[in-house]
């Protein structure tokens, strides 16, 4: 069975409560809730991760190389701009990966438009809200399937 | 009935045929031809417009606010990191837009990191190849929706 | 009879319902008509031309040395900021020109802060709103009385 | 009465004699006294006052706001490009302003290119000579007006 | 009872031995005793925490919002110039807090004149030794009262 | 008797009216007659004095030194990042400073984020409004009686 | 046969009237002639195109791709420059090009030193006047024949 | 007895099966042990401690300063480029080290080419694969005995 | 008679009390005094001024061309990195001067490294101390007599 | 009889064996004898120098002065990039010269597109392989017969 | 027998007299010495050269092709920073090589911090004083075996 | 006796014949005779070397350091703003010198405002000609009887 792992970095457990004008009114519980939906009923097994700290993050990326994840969907949070052990974890098990944010990143501070990850990610989606997420899942199931 | 209008900037009239290995295989009209299915089965009016001239774009854009349009998916090619006019265009309008790459533009050449696009875009979806079309429109269905 | 051409670049056509917060509700036919009777009042001939095409402007441009144009009144909106070819028509016909811009650019994105005309003008004037062409105008003539 | 003031920056009273070639042979009260003329035609007040004092002009600009005054042209000369303590002056007294340069500061010296007013003021005409002034009047008058 | 929470980032708990020509001779629990003692006289509580680790300190700010802190005084040590995560643990709880700093940041190496929190931060108080603290409860007491 | 030296740059004499959202609405008569009630219970000489000129506040800090002047604050309003004089004349006369800032300046135009003076104070205090210079003060008589 | 193209950007077609001091007094279609007979004599066949429009250029080249043109010479005036959806033609046909300038474009404004199509080019002539273009033909057909 | 400690930062568990091509086919156990044997043949004490989180490794030097620690050869991984935090441990706590970098990191991404350690550290050692390690370890003997 | 002026700036009348390490323990009177003996030695007029006040050097240089002053000699002190003022009262007058520091301007802050007069200047003499302006003194000399 | 003098630079006698992916597979002396075969054919003198040593061209260049050698073609190799007195040895003998580069600077690392003699050259070729030498000397003898 | 050749730049003849403090008392000479010792224990040829010109190091590097040299070590001193034409050299002699530096470049003047050869080199050892290069000999020797 | 040694680097030989209207049209020699003469009459040695070739003279710098030589006058030409040999060479010595240059390094090409030697140098002196050579003589004498 296909494994995807949602991966979420620093204070995304807050999301629901969190500038809500921001970030929305769901919690991060039932947008992980709706994804375990989605995997299920399209039969893959899927995970998801939600850490403050960068080296449970790096440390459940390297599980995963261990587990099979097929794919990883990650919103790295602030990590996103600062953590360049982030992107080694992610270059080191070579499992393709799709990063999310929930805000446009562009259109706010500028030291949010550079990302770690970006080039090295099979694809990017922001500002789309926590739909972002389900739209990676899809992507990632449709370029699970092709390879 | 919601309408969604699709643009395509300069040089993307060649996909299919340029640079396969990076753009993929398939023609725009295939890749338009499968948004106008989806559509037609949402329910919703689609029109797609590709152009190699900044001016035709900035135009079509214009006619869209007289159309009554409620989102655009924008592929602006290389316009995304030199047009300011497409921007202001954009801007004048006031139609939410979502920003679509192929390709993903942070792999590449420094100089396609900047979008003069996407600080006032809805969203930006990247790297994902002609699928992210399709998940630009379904993020405008739900938007759409939504409001 | 003294000539002045009115040169107006991308979006602004859309002028009196582009963001009115910002450029006014005076249409560009309203303000073009306004200089026309102004130069018709000081017996100098007017003419005007909107392109949201570089090079429909670049071409007005050429055909202005051939009619003995003697001064050019330009708002070349965006391309104002990315627009070389813009800039080297001027150079290559040699005729005076004042830059206008309705609105400030200075207080706006950091990108307007730069002009490829600036340097090259006779004058510039920003910030005035529609009021700019006029005393553009009302220059171009003193200016044309003194040589 | 409407009133305006005419402020003019360091070295300014040199006009006519500084570097005619690139200032005009005009001297600043021949210029002032044309700007008085004009203001008693359209029965309004105007101050004019010169300085080579940063603090001289940033107290000029305090009492400003307690006479009253409606309109500021402002020519702050050399330091445009350095004096912050300029613009808090502005900002602290809340009359609007334009801001005039005899000369096309684009044409110059690179650190000229670089204001400290423009993105505050109102307005900002530049590269007309001695004429500059009086079209700042005039949008002034047609700016108070309106409001 | 208003409470106040004191955080200390990364190698604070050096204090007393580290570089003490630098930072001093007291040690973190002699400075963090001083300020219980002025939070008791004042009758307002105080909780204080240091740690190494940044998903400590984010998640000691997301605790606070719990328990309903009034203010926050930190000094994220190295974590000022390097984590966006810690600034968006304090975004997302809205506490307001002050940046203290023992040493004086701006005489050092250039890369500690940038910080992540200074410009969300309701104040910063740097250079002025442990003493810092104490100033920063004082106004944290005084801001509080006066909301 | 131990003097303290009270300095405020441009347009702090504007204090109470100007833009009072962001700067509060006490004048600074009214800060200063604090800080000297503050000064005579502790039994130490309190001097304040505002200008608006550079040269006067550099002639004061000058003749501070032949006052014995054992501790300056100031707030060198927009001198801050644009005097190497004031700088200069404090370096010159070798008197320990702290400065202050009313407002967060991190919070504001990025110009104002370099200060000439902070790399050489005694410390910085910012954004704590008028109680800012009560903080200094008492780090101050704190400072000057440890030495 | 093999086949060549000839592209000109936008206000070559001024050339002989426009800055003859810098430009040279030959039009371009003395210049185009020559390179016709030149290219006759070597049985090859030429064709010439100048456009002021971008779109015009990158259109051109598209077809070039489907007539079998081995080799394009391009003077993309100003457009070397700006413009990057010129760059993605020319990678998206793959067809050798040279780069000719007929002014020293080092010797020039800075932002003139600057190409988005060298690093993909053939190779790069310039500052050589029109004989440029002869040099580069005399290239072309030498790389053709070896290929 | 001299004491050794070797440090390795983030996602250096994974070595031997993280891009072999580039990081080489040996476990990280099988480095260490070799430089066991070699301190023990040396008669001096090495420990080796490896850690994925910041902190932890900010700790393990912390207490190295307790224990004596002589000498300190650290791999900071990723964190050599990111983290001041533990720059300030190794400067809070003064033991000499030598830093050491398996990869060539000039080779690479030009993010990889700064440290926050190297001014700082008594040698940087990069490139030459896991024998780095036991040239540092070398040259710790050697100056551990010269001092 | 030849007329030399020598303008000293913000901060030199502290000379020989202020840093006297780095600007040693002569006096600005002795050194001027000595300037004058050789002055009159040579038989040319010398006048000397210092101000700590932009505007009153920049007064003393209109008053100079009207004295018909031959060459000025200027140490602008830190205004030499600030101001552009008296940049065009030195252009507005058209007196050849030379720039004269005492220190090494070169080995200190970094922002001391660039002048806005140096460009304009006739020589620029620095790091040789109050010997400096006698050097300079002596090339006036030698250059007015020259012409 | 005309006389053209080619210069070569570092690294330049490795040529045929050097990177011949790059630089191709002709020795330098087959080059130079091509070379001499044209000259001798158009009946001019071309004597052709290899240095290694950056004195050794600038006195090369200083001899061909007092040759009346009237064109030099040079491959500065790396001293392109690197070396002003080469720059300053072209200017002060005032010899027209035209820089050839055989590979495509524009295409290798970033510090190889700035040369110090692009903007004093007549012309730059570059890119074309060993044939850009030939053009170079094609171009001499027009502009030779052209003054 | 496997050949190494060790090359030192400008200004290390000095060494021993050169700022001890800095590159300790050891001349060259000694440290050479000891590598040939250590070399001829290892049956390898080890020849050293040390010049003051580029050029004859770049010849050198020119010659070991030909010698068949296995390996060099270099430190290139102030080379380092500013010449291509060395890295040139490496690059077409494809000889594997260690660049070693006696002092921490990184903890000296910021122009010290960028190589021209280190991401072209094998590996980098910096600051470990004359060891460094034994460090090197000894890498060499292994590398070499390897391969 | 006090030894001065006076310095020339690249393309100084061609002093009164190289660019005239920048450099003068005196030779090197008549210059270097005359500071001969100068420095016989006041009793000490002075020699003085040109060369064009780095290295020549950075080893007649070594050279001056066993001779004795108390002073060194030099202008290294082009080398100024880029070789960091030359500095290397002249900190090895620790011989203070002055910097000279004939034309005002601040009125040219950028890149000449920058000196690697500068910040190390006991003065600078730009712009006066070959008179600067006597005047760094003159200063050097008066430094060496202080000392």
């Amino acid at each position: 069975m296909t494994k995807v792992l949602v991966l979420n970095g620093p204070n995304l457990n807050l999301l629901g409560t969190r500038e809500p004008g921001r970030y929305g009114t769901e919690s991060l519980q039932t947008i992980v809730q709706r994804l375990m939906d989605k995997a299920k009923a399209a039969a893959i097994g899927l995970e998801a991760f939600q850490s403050n700290a960068e080296h449970e993050l790096i440390e459940r990326i390297h599980r995963a190389a261990q587990q099979g994840v097929a794919y990883i969907i990650i919103n790295p949070g602030a990590l996103t701009h600062t953590s360049i052990a982030l992107r080694d974890a992610l270059l080191g098990v070579e499992i393709p990966f799709i990063e999310v944010h929930i805000t446009n990143v562009y259109a706010r501070e500028s030291f949010r438009r550079h990302s770690y990850l970006s080039d090295i990610a099979a694809g990017v989606i922001s500002g789309l809200g926590p739909l972002g997420y389900e739209l990676a899942l899809y992507a990632a199931l449709r370029n699970a399937k092709r390879s």
